[in-house]
This record gives structure tokens, sequence and C-alpha cells, in this order.
């Protein structure tokens, strides 16, 4: 019989519901080292967290989020809050010695970030950050293949996070769409995921260049009981000031010579979750959209002259990274299952005392390219970081 | 507090986890009318049955699957066998009342199939055949628009489902090469699909015209430990003969005056599972691969004039069959979504005792295509249903 | 200077542009051995005739075909007319000693056919046939890859020619719908082409079976002025009879163990000219696309485990087949630069006295096959060749 | 008989070839007011350019532009040259009262280009650009389609021009690759082209940012006499400075609101001619790619709920701009087409006596916001125009 381990979740919005998918599903899937146990869900409203709880199988509920971080049965916090959360609930849970699962993006800023990092090493605590698509098996194909040489020394990051979500100007004025609550935009939402497989594929990013744009400055008053979610209602005619930008774009400078461009958008039409990046190097190129997760696109400079060519790799075979854990060769899987690998690889961190990436050190050296591009966006020149 | 219904699995290999996956999730994504309980998992090897229990949750396990079925606490009997063993639990099955779960191809041949369907109705349980690609949002939405009119009347079906997984001649004789336990290659296993989705699709086949191929006619007679896996491993030396097809052609007549074709190989080099199908009507077209499952293409004859084209439908959004219950537009699902669906619409089936497709009935029409296939194939000449 | 050979064109429409353009273009992107000299048009409208030849730069005109084949000034007649037209000038035009550049498909016969290759062979002119996709960077690279043994053993061919031209059932009743004229319908247009891309690439075929279907029996009577043309006026309400295929499907087997699959039809709404397939073989596989004909396709089973896909080979650079002698690599080349390859290799044919293929003896191969096809689709039996 | 118009060529390497073929295709295939006449081809040396004039069919030769230019019977000088060498031969051709046919990029900086746009306005000359990617039939649909409000109010412009060419450091330092005679590299030679279709379908760019960057710093000194090629020889291991960038990215501001991304290098290993480019609009989306250019993508906002898609147009029908003129739909054309479509255009607007875009004003303008990129890549701030 395996060793339990149990999870406290704080959140249970959509976030809530991934996470707690993960939990269930890894040991199913996964020789895990230790059983995950939902023991307890927390939330601020008793009534839907109850119905959470129940559907998704977690023991207890809880509406006081210290008391949770406080009891001594709980090994982990998972924290699937809202970005404006995170810092204080983080501080208490690594100072309460509880090993931290982390939604994106880590914080409102980078000294909540540097203070979550130290705060976690400190108490010597796990600290994962999800940005989950890294554990795509694509992705992390696509690392395995820049680790081995295969692309060489890489020239170019091109990369768009594009949504369009809010392109009706009817779409009310969400949590999403303000300074307080949010931070920023797309630039904190979406190019924090993409800054992250910068980081992670490419290497250190060492100066930014930004620019934004609002293109719809006003917004009806979201009704606050569908805050939340991305499909909001407005309480009516009432409108109110749009304070994060609508895009942004991002040109960048690597450690390591090479240079990248980020577009991260809530205004690309026909775009839902479009995630694309293109890496051009000496021997080869590699490209990912996430809207085709299964598939890696590669070219190698070292096929036959004349048989050259972008192949399309079919991430699903036992080869690939996590994906012989799940169904044979040509049978793909979904978003979902990045939070899964994510969740086994945390638990195989805690069992062997070892890192997991990305980790707060990770999620602090985004947060600091963010704020970069919002400096540089403001000032309209380069920020060196 | 939800009814529970308990659940009776007979098998526990690749089916069996896609089918125990599906039991635990349903009540977690959709408001299922009673929360399935994975009551009793069967099998013949205690030691293998009892890891996979206890990895999924089944409460008990049983050897003889005739006490099983005999067991007056059980509701559903999930058949996650291979085809030659269908006939007789199902039958058992039906006649002590229990609702069917069971996996596709229905049943060794058409007489079998006759019975099966015969004895359901007798008994008044519920038959479900598991072609499960009916319930992949694009499939589900193409068949949508088809009954909406969006593509007229059909013209053409053209269906392929390849897979390439003996193409190496030291890949062994499994028991999905041997007659008298897959009872055909490709034919059965991978057409049945496809002539599923065609009766879904565009409706009945009048008459079918065939052709099979055994590229390679000899093999390693395999480890018998290994059986049942795709990647099975060989004894020795000894070589055995190949007696199903290697491949199977259909040409087939639908009782609408369209035409179709269908191709199925496991000799297709570099398609994993490609199961892909176009349909050409006089208002409009489509393109499905089960590969990129998410995504349908469409092209309609009613656009603007010049600005007609596939366009690719990417079925994620709440409006979309089924998608809205995962997550938001854009996160793509994977293969074993499908099998979520399934057991959802069981489910629902069962609790309002209405009909749920497909069922026997339809499975049979399955098969007697199948066998047509079969038969044209040996005289050469078009068979009549 | 180089030598000069004179043309004398038979037919002025569609394939009487092509042709003319390819006879202009040819020396001027290729170093031919000899220059062609646009010496006389023919046709039976003098007036359109006239407009052609002025457009096109033919020297002069002639009405009477049979004149313009005995002048001794002309060395080779292209043959750009209707198939029923074929056999008649063909003959004439081999008897009087002269090349013949003759369009697809060959003729309404096999009948023909023979004695249109015995008569040439008798007088030992060339006789090129112009199933044009041969010649297309792509489709060459195909068959030089093939030719090395990248492919492998071949075991599926499998190929589609899709149009829509005639789904609207008030197209009217050209000559191309009526068997007197065309002899038949896309069996005969594009499945000749797509029998020969097969015997070219995969080899003979041994035999067929066939599935042909007629969708509108009835049209309204063209006007015959607008014959010729794929946008056909009608006369007015009254109706006949079509009385060749609207699609035809076959599956064939090949002399080395291949199976094959076929499917032409005028009634894939959306497909304007997908001449697309796929060949599968023990090494890796091949895909084209007419529509995107500047691309190929390739799964090799020998890369790096892992890495395995098919990728899309852009065929522009100077290392693919023709493709040196137009663009820099990237830069596309359309429809009508395979016919200037023909004629590129038609001129050294006959400067070297070397064999061009396709020549009448692969289009007595093909029509063999179309007629089997027809036999096929009448008896409802294979048919072996 | 029509009107005889008579050109004048300046130069006749790879642009040299593709206007001659340009100029003879032209009346062919259109109804060209004027026939163009191939008169005198001008080049340095004597020996290739006469055997360039004798394969194209120019009359005659002349190795000093400045006689070409002053020859009475000249009435268009097509400029084929280097960016260098545009400025004094348009400013003598313009004084000498010839229309200007100048390949672009149009010249080596904004002075330059302010001049021959005044020169040419006040000798009343036409003045074309070649920006010839505006008149693929893909481009020209997509123009159409803004134009008639299909996408709405434009959020995005999101291009790249990729090629890699000099990804190996043993590629010469060729002219393209010295700021003497390039001015500039990607920058200038793509982003050019790319500058021009987003001014041509998105409107005036008002601020740039750049950013640019060198990989190889030195490479082998170019044999001179293969000067002009992109697969240069060099003389031997002399190095010399590359004093061009290798890579361009700009983020501009467009008038109207919307905000773009431009990206061109020589570096993206795989991509040997791709300009790609994103437009996202409130009603709707289009994406182009130039190694599918007889492809335009397009979403739309206003399609049935649930049937939304990205939809890919082959703009190949007489619908379409253009494409009416070659082939029946669905046969594609290629690279060279776009230039006989300029030709066309030119030749009617001198008939016409209309404005003919892009000329030396849009030239001058793109000049601008690519100078501004190099002062912005110089200084890390925005600059505005």
């Amino acid at each position: 019989m395996k060793k339990q381990i149990n999870i406290g979740i704080v959140g249970y919005k959509f976030m809530g519901r991934a996470h707690s998918n993960a939990w269930k599903k890894a040991p199913l899937f996964f020789d895990t080292p230790s059983t995950p146990v939902l023991k307890v869900a927390c939330g601020r409203h008793q009534e839907s967290l109850s119905e959470f709880a129940q559907n998704w199988g977690w023991e207890e509920t809880e509406t006081d989020w210290q008391k949770l971080i406080n009891r001594p049965d709980i090994d982990i916090i998972d924290i699937a809050l809202p970005q404006n959360l995170h810092y204080e609930v983080a501080l208490a849970a690594a100072k309460a010695g509880k090993h931290i699962f982390c939604e994106k993006p880590l914080s409102m800023d980078s000294t909540q970030a540097a203070e979550m990092l130290k705060v976690c090493q400190e108490n010597g605590v796990k600290h994962y950050l999800n940005h989950n698509y890294r554990r795509t098996p694509a992705v992390a194909l696509a690392k395995k293949m820049i680790e081995e040489g295969k692309i060489g020394r890489i020239f170019h990051w091109r990369c768009a996070y594009q949504q369009d979500w809010i392109v009706d100007p009817s779409f009310p004025l969400t949590w999403q769409l303000k300074k307080e609550t949010a931070k920023a935009g797309p630039q904190w939402d979406l190019n924090s995921h993409a800054v992250d497989l910068a980081h992670f594929l490419v290497g250190d990013i060492v100066s930014v260049s930004s620019l934004t744009a609002n293109f719809i400055k006003e917004r009806p008053i979201a009704d606050e009981t569908a805050t939340g979610s991305l499909s909001g209602a407005s309480k009516g005619d009432e409108m109110g000031e749009v304070t994060v930008e609508d895009a942004a774009l991002m040109m960048v400078r690597f450690q390591n010579g090479a240079v990248g461009s980020f577009e991260a958008t809530r205004f690309a039409t026909g775009r839902k979750n479009r995630l694309t990046f293109e890496i051009y190097g000496s021997k080869g190129s590699l490209v990912f959209d996430l809207e085709r997760m299964n598939e890696l696109q590669y070219y190698s400079n070292e096929d036959t002259k004349g048989e050259h060519g972008f192949r399309t790799i079919l991430a699903t075979e036992s080869i690939h990274p996590y994906a012989g854990h799940w169904w044979p060769a040509g049978h793909i899987i979904g978003y979902e299952h990045a939070f899964v690998h994510a969740v086994v690889d945390f638990l195989d961190a805690i069992e062997n005392d070892t890192e997991i990436k990305p980790d707060f050190a990770d999620g602090l050296k985004i947060i600091q390219v963010l704020e970069a591009g919002l400096r540089s966006a403001e000032s309209g020149s380069e920020v060196r970081l």
C-alpha cells in the first residue's frame, strides 16, 4: 500500500476543476510514489464549494484558508486562485511547511515573487508553478531534442498566444480586465506561459522591447456573481474603464544571442487558445501549436539533400515523453493531461526531494520579463534585465 | 444524493482501462442521472486483475464471469473483452437482466450478433455497442449538420482507417492475426468502426465489393503471455501462418444512392491511428481525421461566391456536442473522452428508458456488411445485402 | 544558332492554350536542343482559329487537318483535341512521319490505342501522351525516391481525383457527359491521369474491380456553341440523358503485390481539381495533392526513433527535378509548368532519338485498365488483365 | 492590330528573367491595351547580355544605360537592377519622359526616394514599384474583402518573411551582405515587401520599434563573378565583415489603431521564401503564406454559430482577381504570375493615364518605415513617423 499524501486546494473554479482532475487521474495512469488524497477544498462560498467538493470527491470543505493551512494533516497546498491572491496564501503555506502547487501567473509583481521564492526556500518546501504546457509530450520532446543538439545554435524564437474572447465590445468588465485584480492583460495571463516556454526552450531573456494596445477602452460593468468566467454577464448599461492592455507584443534578446518575439492578445478573431511558437536554429527548426498540441513540427538540416521538409511528429508514441502512460500511438490526449503530468512530477519531487521546474525561481524570472515589458511599453524604449 | 448504479466489468486490458476511466470521469464532468459504482472487476488471472482493480478503484474482483453476472447487485455488465468472447458473456448478461455496455466489434459473425440482439430485446436490457468515435464532438457535430441539411444530398463517402503496427515482418503472430480469435483482420477491427460511422452519417449500405490482401504470410509465433498487446513479443524462431487479411478495401452503395469507399489496413507506414472520412454532398462537404479529432472540416456551397473553402471547425466550443462540459474553447480533448460521453449517454438511456445508439441492432448491421465484404473478397463479385 | 523544329497544332481550346504556352516557354527556361517554331495552328472555325493563332504567335492557320499533316515542313503534330478525334489524326500523322505530342486520354478504346501505337512504331515516330502530372517536380521526386528504394516494398496506392463542376443539376449536357464524344465520364477523363501515375509510381495493374454511379440522370441540352467549356450554357428547357458515369471507383491489384484504390468524381463539392495519392511502403510513405502541387509529403521509417513524421518537401530547390530551371527555392510554380517540362523532354527525345514516357504503349495500358473498370462496373465482378 | 509599346530593360539577372517573362506572357493571357515589344536589353557585360537578349527575344542590346534612356523609341524603362542603382537610372528615365517599371526596394534611402518621386511627378511619367505580391490572386482577394468590410476594424497585423539561405557560415559575403551595395539586410530586402503589404491591407504605419541581430559577423569574401546569385561562391579563405543585419524585427502602430509585428530573417532554417501574414479584425481574420500563394485563409465571425473556422479559399476561380485569365478552378499558378499581372496593370495605367499602385509615393513611405526601423534598432527606442 502506497503512502498517502494529503492535498488542500484553495479555489474551485476552472483551475480547481483542472487540478482536482489531475490529482485524481495521476495515480490511475502513472505509478506515482504516493497516493494523493483529496482532503480539503477551500473557498469562500460554502454552497458552491460544497457542490464542488462533493462532485470531485474532496473529503472536507473549509471557508477559511488560514485554517486549512494550519491543519497538520495537510501536506500540499494547491493554489488554484486568481493571481492577486497567490502571494498571501503561498507565504502562509510555505511558513506552515506545506509543499506548494501554484497556478500561474505567479504573482502581481516581482517583489511578491521574490519574497514567495525566499520564504519557500527558507522553509524547505517544494514550490511548483503550473506552466503546464512544458509538460505536453510535444513540448517536452522539443526540449529533449534541443538538449540533444538537434536544433543547434538557436537564432529565433517566434511566438504568439492568441485568443478572441473579448472582441465583442459588450463583453463585460470582468476581473481579468482590471489592473487591481489582474495586474495586466494578456501580458500577464498569456505571455507568462509564453515566456516560460521561451526560458525553458531557448534560455534567459536579457532585454525587452514592448508595445501594448487597448482596442476597447470601456466595457459594461460585470455582474460580479459571474466573475471568474470567460463568458461573463454584465450588470446593465453602466460602463467602466478597461485598465489592462488588450494586446501585448514583445521583442527580446536572449543571453545566448538568439532574438525572439511574443504576441499576446485577446483580439485575434478565430483563435480560441492558440499558443504557437517557432524555433529556428543552425541545425534544425521546431514549430508547435497548442490547438494541435499532440503535434510537433521538426525540420532537420541533416536530412538527405532534396528530402528536407517540416515533418509533423505525432507525439503519442511510447518513446515520447509521458505519452506511453496513456493510449497506443495515434490516440491523442487533451488539454488536461499536462496537469496530470505536473502532478506526477510534483509527487516524485516530493518523494525524492528533488527539484521540480518551473518553480518560483522561474516564476520570478518570468515576472521580471513581464514587468520589463510593461515598463518598455510605457517608455517606448528597450529595457535591459 | 444521486442513485447509485453498480458496474461489473469483464476484461482489464487496454479497453478495461479506457472503460474504467470513463466510468470514473463521467460524473465529474457531467451531471449524470446516477453515480456509477465500480463494483466488480472480472478477469482470469487473479494477480493482474487485483492490481488493475486496486489501481482503478474497483471494489471487488471475480475470476468467474458467470458468478459476476449472477450477482443481483450488479446493474450493468461492461464487456471489455476481445470479440470472440462477447457472445457468451452478452447472452448470459442479458438473460440475467443486466444492461450491457459492450466493446466493439460486436461478435464473430452475424448469427451471433442476431442472437445477442434478440436476447437483449427479449430481456428488455439496454445494449450499447461502443463505437465511441460517434461521440467525439467533431463527429457528433457532423451528424447534426447533416441532419440539419447542411450537406444536402450525399454523393460520396470516402474513408480510410490506417495503422502501421505490423509492417515489421518480425512482429509476432498475436491473437489479432489469427482467424479463430479475431475472425478477420482490419476488416473486423477497423472497418467495423468505419462502417458504423458510415451508417451513422450517410445511411444503410446495400451492396459491397471488397478486396483483401496479405502482405506478410507468416510470422513468429507470439509469446502468449504478451497476447493482447499491440507490441507483442515472439517466443522464438518458430513461424505460424497469418490467417487474417492485412488490408481490406471496400466499395459500397448506400440505400440513398450515395457511393462509398473504405480502406482499412495495418500497413500504412506512418499512420498510427488515422481514421479519416470525406463526405461530399450537394450543398457541402465534411472531412474528419481521428488524429486531429477535435477538428471538423466543412465546405459550404452556400458561402458567398469567391469566399468558398474548406474551413476547420475546432469543435471545442460550448455550442458543440459534449464540448461544453470540458474546458474553454480552444482547449482540446483526447481519445478517452468519447468513452466518457458514451457512459454519460448510456446512464441517461437507462435512467429514462430510452434507446442508445449504436446498439446491437446497429452492430448486427455492421457485421452483415463486414461479412459481405469478406464474401466479396473471396468471390471477386459484388454482394448485395 | 539552334536547329528549328516546326510544330503544327490541332485544336485551340483549353489544351491549345496550355500547349502553345509550353512550346513558347520551354526554350526560355531550358536549354532545349532545338527551337520549337509555332508554325501552323489548325481548327475548324477560321475566325476563332485566327484569333488564337495571332494571340499565341502561330505563323499560319489551316482548317483542314489533313493538309496540315501532309505539309513537309512540319516536324511535330501536337494533338490538342478531345479524345474522340485523337485516333484519326494520330494515325495520319504517324503515317506522314510526324512526331506526335498527344493530349490525354489517348483514345476511345483499346483497339484504337493499339493501332495508334502500332502505326507509330511502324513509322518510327516519337509518340508522347501528355499525362503531364508525371512531370511536376514533386511527382518526379516521388518517382526518384521510389527508384532509390526510399519507400521499400509498396503495399498501398490510395488515390482520388475529385472535381465538382457538375454538382449543379442545371449544368448542361456538354460533350463530356455523352458517351459518343467522351467515351466515359471521370473514369476516362480523370482516372486516366490517376492510372498513369499508378503505373509510373507503383507498377502494372493486373486486376480491377469497379463501381460507377450516376447522380444526375438528365440535364438540359447544351448550347453547342459553348461546347468544350467547363462552364457551358444550356439551350433551354429541353433535357437529354447523361450517358457517362458521374463517379468511378476502382480497387486494383498490382503485379508486385500492392493493392490500390481510385476514386474519380465530378461530384466532390469543394474540390476543384484535387488529385491526391498516398503510397505506403515498407520503408516509407509518400502523399501528394495536385492543389498543392509543389509539395510532396514523405514519411521515413528510417528517421531517428521518436522523430518520425510526415514531412512536407517543398520541391522548389535546384536539386529537385526540373525546379532549378525556374526560380530560387521557395518560389512555387503552377499548373502549366509541367507542360513545359513535357515539351523539353519531348524535344530531347527527338534530338537524341530516345524514348519518352508516357507514350502510346503506356496509353494503351491505361486504356486497358479503364476499360476493365467499365466492364467490372457493369458486371459487378473483378476483371483480370 | 494593337498599338505597340517599346520596353528597354536594365538588368538581366534573376529579375531580368522574371520581368522578361512577364512582358512576353502578359498579352498571351490578358487582353492588354497594347503589345509590349522587348526592344532593348541593357547591361554591362556584352557577352552574357547578348545571351540573355537572344534567349528572351530582346531585339537589341546596349551596354550604356544612358544611351538606352535617350532613345526616342523607348516608351518604358524597366529597372531590374539591385537597389543601389535604381536612383540614378530612374531619375534619368523620368527626365527623359519614360514610364518606369522599377524593381523593389525602391532606393537606398528616403532622400533618394523622395527625389525619384518628385522627378517622376514633374515629368508626368508612370512610376510603378514592383511589390508584386499585391497582385497574387489571394492577396488581391484579401484586399477586396477588407474593402468590403468583411474583416471589420483591424486589430492585428502579424507578419514574417523568412528565408534561410545564409545559415551556413561559409556562405560568402555577397553584395546583399554589405551595406554599401544593399543598404541593409532583410529589413530592406524582405521587410520592404512586408511593409508594402501592411500599407496595402491595413493602412499607414505611424510608429516603429525595431530590433536587429547579426548571427554571423564575418564571412568569406565572395567571388565577384558570382555576385548577384543566392548561391554564391567564395574566393578563398579571406574573411570580410558582414555589415548588414541578419534579422530584423519590428513592432508598429498603424494610424487606424491597429498594431503590427514584422519579422524578417535569412536565418529561419527550413523556410525558403515564407512570407506569411495574419490579419485579425472585429468581423473576421485572414491568413496568407507565400509558399502556398494560391490560398487565402479566412475566418468569419458571421458564420453560423458552431460552424466557425478558418477556411482555405483556393483563389483559382474566375471570380478571384486575375485568376480567370489562367486555368480552370483548382489549377494553381506560380511565383512569376504576379509579375504578369503587374505588367498588365501597368500597360492599362499607361493607356488610360490612371494611377498604378504601388508607386514611388508608396515606395517612399515604405522606405521611411524601414529607415525608422533601422534608427529604432540602433537607439532601442520607438520612432514616430
